[in-house]
């Protein structure tokens, strides 16, 4: 595949309960085989709990607003420009407590086969990232 | 390696010819094996001429301004939050031909050796390169 151009009004979007998806980059319609790129918009309030991606490393880049984002069990308020990087296997969560929308990028290692290659398992109702807040 | 922050105030920073570049995550220092993240500031009439990366993707994410982004001989003008997927071996650049500075995310995929994980060959003297504008 020679590569594709993704305008931001032409990205597959997905509405979550906590904020909503685009789609930047993943193996269906583009053909990815290395990187899967989603810029995530979370909802005042809203954030992805504790979860992780066994096989992927992954980049969280923050675009606008702030984020607490949680690094295994270390909370850190992360504003435009700061970064984390969170290897395969390790639990994380990304929550917006400000009153306006936040917008990231997650960014993830080689997509393992599915559509959006994006694997993910949630831990939240799981010790101890039940009683972190 | 448990992953780490990576506030802006403390990525490892470059002064270039035609911009400057930010860290975000690379092998050294902060052991991705994975992913490859740079921030990338364009001055005004400054860009990153023709060039290609044999052995990874590369995903550019518009964070701010107006990036001239080629792909292979398609240019289009990306505005914030618009993207380009290039596969490896694809040659591209990314000019900014506007009157302030512009910022963008490269991101590549698995880095391959070497303290930075990126490799780059440049062919912006080469035909038919050397005749695009």
């Amino acid at each position: 595949m020679p590569g594709t151009f993704i305008p931001a009004r032409e990205a597959v979007r997905e509405k979550l309960s906590w904020g909503s998806l685009a789609w930047c980059c993943r193996p269906e319609g583009i053909g990815a085989e290395q990187l899967v790129v989603i810029e995530v918009t979370l909802a005042p309030g809203g954030g992805h709990a504790f979860h992780k991606h066994p096989e992927q490393e992954e980049v969280i880049y923050t675009i606008d607003g702030q984020v607490e984002q949680w690094l295994d069990r270390e909370k850190r308020v992360m504003c435009p420009g700061d970064c984390v990087f969170i290897p395969a296997g390790v639990v994380h969560a990304s929550f917006n407590a400000s009153q306006r929308d936040a917008k990231l990028l997650a960014i993830l290692g080689p997509s393992l086969g599915g559509p959006t290659g994006y694997k993910v398992v949630e831990v939240a109702d799981q010790a101890p990232w039940n009683k972190l807040s």
